[in-house]
């Protein structure tokens, strides 16, 4: 199995290689064979009697040592894995909405509201009202209503779920008694009816599970909706993407995380330290790149081009040209650490939740964040110096992209079609199967399948076939790397009827070219953006999401947030592929609800294919029913 | 190895031996050999990259697939037991506070304020004002003040956390930033930093984990005191324990778990249905029997006999004799479900967030509980007649208890020998060595341990050396099944000086005979009670927790709540023995924390001793210490 789709990057494999360096790739072989039993979820670890195994094959033990059994023992560990997750993509919401508070009471000078438009748009879909109030009154009271999503106690659904999603929808959670209320509740619920001894019904557990998943998904729309106030709401951007962005001649400095907080305010003060750097005799100056999904963040507001993707991470300093390294929250791997040890590069940690031994720890969201984030800059032109050129090897391949396809510069794009019904034309391009229809890809990069390809794999066969991609977090970065996010991509990869839809919005948007073929929404907590742009179509056509040509994939899903995610996607009637099994095998009658169950529940569903081709194939399957169940059956059923 | 210390138990296990019912022994020796990984805490299921484990010997892999090395994974690992644990108490606790505000806004029939004088010195234990309010007033107040320990966005620390500690305690807490100040936010918090590539330093890690467990300390001191508001708070109360408890005449009714809001109002109901049972030809009419620590809240507040603490919850359906179970949450194994369908017994869950697979659900918490109670009744009433008389085996053993030693109870009874000052009679006798220390025992059963052995063997040591017991929880369970909580224990086991001091307490209690040496608080949320104790004899010798010659010991834990209780009784600065070593083997770093770094921290430490004899000297020592430190050493240091 090749490590990188992306053949560019192989040649830093080569290197570690040379300079004993364990990479991912090496930690996973060493692994090997990984544990049986946590891979089918049949490990439990929740007291101390055990730890207890089922054994898969019933030969030996059936049953934990307090009874427990296979299905109980999977639905505990699952739903634990979407409380992380849900607790995760939370807490980095309620930071920034404490940044809004803060503003709004002028406590704090490191930022600003910058999209006031958006602060208008939130205020009024959390029924603010706005007359006579001033700036800060308006994001106080949209900071008070996102923080009641944390410490609500009445029984009544949460703001930023009630507030995103077709009645229709809102309706059907109800009654499933999955409204959540509150987002650190449900975490807290998880955690105590997973004790052992409490819950073990698991039908139970898994609509506990359910319910949190939609706490996630409130954290994250509450996440997504803020930084657009905080930090503008993204609109497309030209930038570059791949190792290659790094710069020979530059102070490198990579921003790698989640949190837009405090990358927004290396990426200023390094604007500001331009000079600095060039007075020191570096002459490409300060070169800020981004990692995982900060970023994206950075990406898609700032046009700060991508270095890599999730699984990568550790080549952006194997290149020998990084001089920093500045991480926030989930998704840094530990070893860099030890890599960064290995060369001039100084890691800094900057969340008071996430240090790593052997990093340096600065704090970025405290009064004295611009300072320190100086301090790191100034630190980083002079490590420059300490560069081993010897050691250098940035890979060549860097690839235009097009990103920032927030749903809002969607609908500024279609508007330019149709001013008075701006939707119309994507709807009419559905309705007469230019758009067949619409797949969002998400979800991260796993070390068991080669980096990148089964996003790059299915997206080749789904534009092919005249379906639309959105694209968020590592899967946006896969094909950010990979050369699917330019309108070269859309003349090489669409079928002609896309082809001749995008060529016509590029035109409109000015590109005099076509739009890229996948949209690069965001980051992974900006899967927000997706549903909201299904939601307004949703609407525009009277029917629910489950009813829309529309499904999710995560071809290589790694994270426990990847499990959070998933779960609401099916939760809000959308159907969702996986590329990799969860650890639920052990359980059949999980693995059944997930899969089959669900449907009947919320109308969205997980399916598991493992292989790029048959999960396009089932997709386009999918697509193809929902649009038969409309009457809205395509003539272009023939061109895979 | 026993399974059980006390010896009358044991015909159950031979009975279900022929019966070939597996049983929480059988399914343990089925177990074995355990998973070595995941005993020492090596093993990570965080993300979907491995499962990944560490090789403890060093020869395989030291680091998982992302780089997080044996102290990262098991500091993660074990603060995730901490959240659970701490969500346990604390969801608990809520629901209590919620019951109370809606008793103070009229909403609820179902209960009503037991204790006015409680409420009263909580409220101003709280700040609360009371003067010119009306009981629901207080008690809306009191309900609010409680809830926002739950909901709190500001970082000052939770109100039943501050109000509960010495000033100096306090204070120490607020400079580590562990003087946490919202319980759910503390539980996201791990969830959120354990999350994949997020905090990856295991101190960092640590402290939070010692911060989440402050937040289980502030959700049990309010589910105590709370339900003490509720319920009453215990007086001494005479009773019986043991399985000898069940009655071969009456319909018996098991109350299993940990809420006592429940088994509140089935021990209600159930006294008004005495006739119906009578009238049904039943001689002995209605019997019912506490299982663990619902068992301990009826005992203490009602004088419900006990039957049974966690390990041997099966057996009392094993018995043959018992109508109905009914359970609330925690350490209810789920193997009651199978063993309650072999027998005529019937199985019911009543609160929402614990179902089990083939037990019937009863809401036993909305405003419908007294209606479900009275059906649950009346068909136990009517299973009585399905019992098989040929499978019954009641074991004769049962055993006088004197129970019901809330804080209050022990200061009323005190107050006899010095009404100025209660708490000088029990300090002149720590000083003058009639009592040379104070000895918590709390924790549960564990399999891997002889039933309650590792208690009664350490107590009857610890007895014999002057040193006074309190216990909660299974611990106390096990004290009270084998006869340790009644006069004659305290004539048999205790030394000269301590049965003095206590025959004395026992004829001013009006006994006529002495005290029993060891004093049941209550349920293991219930450890509270000797924080309170301790907090109140601190205060009045002007020193801090840690100087007190006081020891806890969990030598038989099991639960990831009494993970959550041991660090934060450590973090008091209280010693804490354990009887197991829990899953942090895998890391010296974590262990080193644990066993003597958190001492510089918090003063108070782990230490792991398996063998009681041994265990008890180790306390000896420490109490010895900590009387030397205080210039109170004893001069009774002979008689071991």
């Amino acid at each position: 199995m090749n490590k990188c789709y992306n053949n560019s990057n192989n040649c830093l494999i080569d290197k570690a290689k040379e300079e004993k360096i364990d990479l991912v790739w090496d930690r996973y072989e060493k692994m090997k064979p990984v544990c049986g039993f946590g891979e089918q979820g049949i490990c439990c670890r929740i007291c101390m009697k055990g730890p207890c195994r089922i054994d898969p094959f019933g030969n030996g033990p059936q049953e934990g040592i307090c009874g427990a059994n296979a299905d109980t023992i999977v639905a505990r560990n699952l739903i634990r894995m979407i409380a992380s997750g849900t607790a995760a993509h939370s807490l980095h919401g309620k930071e920034i909405a404490k940044i809004i508070l803060h503003i709004a009471k002028k406590e704090t000078k490191n930022y600003e509201i910058k999209d006031v438009e958006k602060l208008k748009y939130v205020a009024h879909k959390l029924n603010i009202g706005i007359d006579g109030k001033s700036i800060n009154d308006i994001a106080k009271e949209v900071a008070y209503k996102s923080l009641e999503d944390y410490s609500r106690l009445e029984e009544n659904p949460c703001n930023w779920l009630a507030s995103n999603l077709t009645t229709a929808r809102l309706n059907k959670l109800k009654s499933l008694g999955v409204a959540v209320n509150n987002i650190e509740s449900s975490v807290t619920d998880i955690m105590a009816r997973t004790h052992m001894g409490t819950d073990a019904d698991p039908i139970n557990l898994l609509l506990a599970g359910l319910r949190c998943a939609f706490a996630d998904f409130t954290g994250m729309e509450l996440s997504t909706n803020l930084s657009d106030i905080l930090f503008g709401t993204p609109e497309p951007v030209i930038s570059e993407a791949n190792l290659g962005v790094l710069k020979a001649d530059a102070v490198n400095i990579a921003v790698h995380g989640h949190n837009p907080l405090l990358s927004e305010i290396i990426v200023n003060v390094a604007d500001e330290m331009q000079q600095e750097a060039i007075n020191a005799g570096i002459p490409g100056g300060i070169n800020i790149v981004g990692v995982c999904c900060t970023g994206n963040e950075v990406l898609l507001r700032k046009g700060i081009p991508l270095a890599s993707n999730y699984l990568s991470q550790e080549l952006v300093i194997l290149t020998g040209a990084l001089e920093a390294m500045i991480v926030d929250v989930q998704c840094i791997m530990p070893s860099l650490s030890k890599i960064a040890s290995c060369y001039h590069t100084k890691l800094y940690t900057t969340m008071p939740e996430a240090k790593i031994s052997g990093a340096e720890h600065a704090d970025l969201i405290s009064n004295k964040a611009i300072e320190n984030a100086k301090e790191i800059i100034r630190q980083a032109i002079r490590t420059f110096k300490m560069r081993d050129t010897n050691k250098v090897l940035i890979p060549h391949e860097k690839n235009k992209i097009i990103a920032g396809f927030s749903t809002e510069s969607i609908v500024n794009l279609l508007s330019k079609l149709d001013s008075e019904k701006p939707l119309k034309p994507i709807i009419d391009n559905i309705v007469n199967g230019n758009i067949r229809g619409v797949v969002l890809f998400a979800g991260c990069n796993n070390v068991k399948v080669t980096q990148d390809y089964n996003f790059v794999e299915m997206a080749k066969i789904l534009l092919k076939n005249n379906i639309l991609l959105l694209a968020t977090g590592c899967g946006a970065g896969a094909f950010a790397k990979n050369s699917l996010m330019n309108s070269e991509a859309t003349i090489k990869y669409a079928g002609d009827n896309l082809k001749a839809v995008l060529t016509l919005l590029g035109n409109e948007a000015g590109l005099n070219a076509p739009l890229p073929p996948v949209l690069h929404m965001g980051s992974c907590v900006d899967n927000s953006r997706g549903v909201d742009l299904a939601v307004a179509l949703a609407n525009e056509l009277e029917i629910d999401l489950n009813q829309l040509p529309l499904v999710a994939s995560a071809p290589e899903l790694m994270s426990e947030k990847a499990i959070s995610i998933g779960t609401w996607v099916a939760g809000v009637g959308i159907p969702i592929h996986i590329g990799l099994m969860p650890p639920v095998s052990g359980s059949t009658l999980v693995t059944n609800v997930l899969t089959s169950g669900l449907k009947d529940l919320v109308d969205g569903y997980f399916f598991v294919e493992e292989t790029p081709l048959k999960a396009a194939h089932i997709i386009i399957d999918i697509i193809e029913e929902k649009r038969a169940a409309l009457n809205i059956t395509s003539n272009f059923r023939g061109n895979i």
